[in-house]
């Protein structure tokens, strides 16, 4: 396909050490609700002293919300909100991992406008609502290589009370205006998890790949994104204070960012978000990696786009690759070389009976997703996908 | 190098047939400066009907100016900035080749500033005074593929007075809001300067790979550019009506957009400027051609930058390249398929007893890209280049 719609009006500021130059950029508010996981890995990883300190080098205020989960819920979204309010804030600064960026943007939307997140979310049980007022700006400083959200105004919330996980935003105004991706606040990140988020970031681009919408500029970065990440997530895995093999995988997590939107990820993103809405405690990139090689294989089955599997395993390690069985094979030594091969749906707590569950669920919660498939996906061939994943 | 700042807020709308969304656009003001060419070109195109029709279905007033000549001049973009104030224009919409969207840059700054562009110009004899004033927006559609300046905020602007060809712009405000690249309007673009811009195209890449400040996201950019226009310029310009060949030069020229705003040129463009700054009639693609072998042997026997020739050379046509010279053999090729390998000098009325006043200009109107060059070069040096250039 040769047409495209390029907007990406974030400012982007990459590389390493490139928080230093936080203070010196225009900032677009007197005070920032300072948004932040429960956990602690800002503070571990220095990030959090960093950012400060850049605030207090630009003038500006803060007051700090630290109560961001993964998987973020609708309830931490609209007490974030709350607490901006009554402390003045004037745009956000999210600084963490793909939560606490997924957060930011339901976060920034209900800082202004009024009701509850749901009214606004668009599928399941959302009422659909188009939002009265433009969000405030929001300025993001990732802690991790995965889901790219630090350029992208669409964040995963996750309703208990709905059993919902679902993709919200769009609105321009929820576009982060400034981005800093800086690898050396990723060094802490444990190998688990760099493995993880690396593989969701992968996944971005390969899914991007395999789209029906994916055009000359989106595959052009999403090759080059999945080139470094499947080239240096093993090194990076290994040894977090690679930074060399840090910023590589950063580079193809971002640049998933502005894949995404050019181009729309498969259902394979709506199976996992279904999977993780009715198991919390499995990790997003988790869930793709167990389903990942399954998913594949259906379309590599069907013929469904041989040439765009052939041209990612030429990228990810096999030059000579002229089969789309390819991409299983170099797929498969990436989950080995990063110690994932072996992830279990059961050790998460899932059960044989719950497929078709899980089927119907990802329609439901993402079922736009669905469009983007090389070729028709029903919920048997879902449920399907789910069985031959399960160990 | 591992670092970059990717700030590109254009909207950019891709595509055969997109001009027809010009007008389902939110338009950045009431009344646009139609800022046109004295040729006939948006007219034989279609190009010029169908924008003002998209004009009418946006409700957005206009007042033409069609004035802008190859190379413009200061006093058309004075005369234009006139006019639009005169007119109570709001933004510009800058329908054209190069010329008019570098004008365009120059004009939006005049809308609003006082006094003369020179006062604003940094460099050569320019004042190098701040803006007072942002300028007003700019809209661009795009009748040509080569300079990428439908997303970029510079423009190159010639004064007969001084002799002095210098880039002007570089201030946010500058950015085109809205740029439409539909290669169906470039269909009339006769074959000789589908050839010269195509190369101007080819050039801002190779210059971005060759430079010292090549970073990862300018170079994965630059070098998909070199491949599609390399891969399908001949055809372009063989058969202007091919559409898919014109795609695929689009989209490598307007990538050159991208990737000149992550990483400058290098001193074969600031070569170039002295040479049209001094023989006007030589169009900017047909010096760079000239040019540009000379150029490369330089860097490749002083073996600057090897590795990038080489990756230039896999993407050319020659898959597996493996010494620096391969460029030269690929670009060589690629000259004689598009039929511009017989260029001379001498043709355009320069002389052998210029070179050393080409290479002092060069250095005066556009030293900064000097220190983009992967090595030193002197302005004996450049004259050795233009006296192995002369024909
Ligand atoms: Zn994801
Ligand atoms: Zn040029």
């Amino acid at each position: 396909m040769m047409h495209f719609d390029f907007n990406n009006p974030t400012h982007l500021i990459f590389g390493s050490g490139s928080i230093s130059r936080l203070g010196k950029q225009e900032l677009p508010g007197k005070k920032a609700l300072l948004l932040m996981s429960g956990g602690k890995s800002a503070k571990i990883s220095g990030a959090y002293d960093k950012v400060t300190a850049q605030l207090k080098e630009a003038g500006v205020e803060w007051a700090e919300f630290a109560k961001i989960m993964e998987n973020p819920l609708k309830s931490a979204v609209m007490e974030g909100a709350a607490f901006a309010k009554e402390n003045g804030c004037d745009f956000i600064l999210a600084l963490g991992g793909g939560a606490v960026l997924d957060a930011s943007v339901a976060v920034s939307a209900m800082m202004t406008n009024p009701g509850d997140l749901w009214d606004y979310v668009q599928g399941g049980t959302g009422k659909g609502l188009p939002l009265q007022n433009p969000g405030l700006p929001i300025v993001t400083v990732t802690l991790t290589a995965g889901t790219g959200s630090e350029i992208n105004f669409w964040g995963v919330i996750s309703n208990p009370d709905t059993k919902e996980k679902i993709g919200f935003g769009g609105h321009p105004s929820l576009i982060p205006v400034l981005a800093v991706v800086d690898p050396e606040l990723m060094r802490t990140v444990p190998p688990k998890y760099t493995a993880y988020q690396g593989f969701d970031a992968l996944f971005h681009n390969t899914e991007v790949i395999m789209s029906k919408g994916v055009n000359l500029m989106s595959e052009t970065l999403a090759l080059s994104a999945i080139e470094h990440i499947a080239g240096y997530l093993p090194r990076a895995v290994r040894d977090g204070n690679d930074l060399e093999a840090r910023e590589h995988v950063a580079y193809g997590s971002t640049l998933a960012g502005m894949t995404m939107q050019l181009t729309s990820t498969t259902a394979q993103h709506s199976m996992e978000h279904a999977m993780s809405a009715y198991h919390h405690n499995l990790p997003h990139g988790a869930g793709l990696i167990i389903i990942s090689e399954a998913f594949a294989r259906f379309f590599i089955e069907r013929h469904a786009c041989d040439r765009q599997f052939i041209k990612m395993a030429r990228v990810m390690g096999i030059p000579e690759a002229h089969k789309p069985e390819d991409f299983i094979t170099a797929l498969q030594k990436l989950q080995r070389d990063c110690g994932v091969a072996d992830l279990k749906m059961s050790d998460y707590g899932f059960t044989p009976d719950e497929f078709m569950t899980l089927a119907k669920g990802a329609r439901a919660m993402q079922g736009g997703l669905f469009a983007a498939n090389p070729c028709e996906l029903t919920d048997v061939d879902c449920a399907g996908i789910f069985e031959a994943s399960y160990r």
